[in-house]
């Protein structure tokens, strides 16, 4: 069988692979450091797992996708120290010796659970994912949405009730967004606590007033089929039905679909793939690099 | 030269019209009464137009617009009075006897913009009207853009700072969502005059603040390459500079995008074809029909 590799190049960790899909990958881990010390760490792993036909990477951004830019390739304004206008696929691209496709992290998630997971079959649809950060992407009409940039999700404004939650928000570039409200960063900000070991009923029903106000404009704007609902945070189990619920109540019945009333629950939905949406995604960026070469 | 139908059916009034693209059009238009008048003036108007290969519909809505569902062709859930539940093409089908496409006003506004006004070229772009109420369409990766249904850009959530502006919002379903407060209904409300008779400059900053936050919120989810910003309301000539600074401001330059810096003026502009876009746009729709059947 051909093999591809992936990377999934989060904020906080990588993770890198090597198979043909979700069943036999090879893969590593380790946190994200330097961009010289994370990307030596992926190089190496790929020359050692031996030869792919093709490498995804899907990487935290803002990222620079646009093939036609000679900044293609690297991660650009992020607020992430040390890690403004990186290159990432050069050093991996010289690792591997094999095409390169490059997108955005939460692309590569939605992608996994496109092909192997919660979203089969769908053409428009999105993943979110609520960690450190708050990201969102997917297709639409079939292909990855990429537009004049990419999707950032985490930085759309929701209404922000300061007498109920005087918290200023964290996000170094908009304060209050959604990001900057509802991240696992802010949790950990305003409570004083880290998500895992947050236990405030009062906190998660917050938690989930932003997620659902947030969640109400992706379907205002993009009109997703389903939305798949990941990352750290959600880890708490209140959390995601507590989504739900305000989802519901927030869209009113002003759409007549199931999805935002009774069905629920099959529309606002935990990745397939758990932890491995990305990765597995991103392995799949690198069958379609592959692809893209040999026809 | 093979002529089309369309029909923008608009909350407010319909314009018909017959011909081939926007330079020959004949249209006729009337106010939106009952659904029984409005569309026997339409069915009227085609009647005597003489034979079209294809009809388009550019419909208000919210409306039913998957094919697979018995309802296709129906205006749903709609708030305005007598609306709700009303079969639009079946009336019409019958009068032109050619297929129809149906799909929602700013759908085809967007592909009039697209084809023949300010988005020639583009894949991934917005056409947003303020008018009556708030609408938003257009295609994504190609195609114009459904989804679980179709974007109601209109009913996404914005922060409101009710010191600033305690004013409620219209909104029957939501209160303030996007058009609850910034819709031409909302300014004839909150100020008790109507968008063309309103001249302080503070309501037009703060109608400019709001139009703002809901396309940063387009902008954070759907990336889209251009936006064009028409509808009644920006016939305000102080409104589209004024969006165009706050939107600016809002992005603060967390994306790397000179659309979102120094090249705003291009990147938000007014519809080309003017108020005719919908129209054009529904001719367009009605080309497609013609051209599915025929292959």
């Amino acid at each position: 069988m051909t093999a591809y590799g992936g990377v999934e190049a989060g904020g906080t960790k990588w993770v890198c692979a090597v198979g043909t899909g979700p069943d036999d990958l090879e893969t590593t881990s380790f946190p994200t450091t330097t961009p010289a010390e994370t990307l030596g760490r992926a190089a190496a792993f790929f020359a050692a797992a031996g030869p792919i036909a093709g490498l995804g990477v899907g990487s935290f951004g803002p990222i620079e996708l646009r093939r036609s830019s000679p900044a293609w390739g690297r991660i650009t304004t992020t607020p992430k120290a040390g890690w403004g206008d990186t290159d990432v696929v050069s050093p991996l691209a010289e690792a591997v010796r094999a095409p390169v496709a490059f997108d955005t992290d939460v692309n590569a998630a939605a992608l996994g659970e496109q092909r192997w997971g919660a979203a089969r079959g769908l053409e428009t649809f999105c993943y979110v994912t609520v960690g450190t950060g708050i990201g969102g992407g997917g297709p639409a009409n079939g292909a990855l949405l990429h537009g004049l940039r990419h999707p950032e999700f985490g930085h759309m404004r929701i209404p922000h009730d300061r007498a109920r939650d005087p918290f200023p928000g964290v996000c170094p570039y908009h304060g209050d967004c959604l990001e900057g409200l509802a991240s696992g960063e802010a949790l950990r900000v305003r409570w004083g606590a880290r998500a895992e070991e947050l236990d405030d009923p009062g906190a998660w029903e917050l938690e989930a007033h932003y997620l659902a106000l947030g969640l109400v404009n992706v379907i205002s704007v993009l009109s997703p089929e389903r939305i798949v609902l990941g990352g750290g945070v959600l880890k708490n189990e209140t959390l995601l039905p507590l989504v739900r619920a305000n989802v519901r109540e927030l869209a009113h019945g002003y759409i007549d679909a199931v999805e935002l009333g009774d069905g629920v629950d099959a529309y606002i939905v935990p990745p397939a793939l758990g932890d491995r949406s990305g990765v597995v995604g991103a392995i799949e960026l690198g069958r379609d690099a592959a692809h893209m070469i040999s026809i």
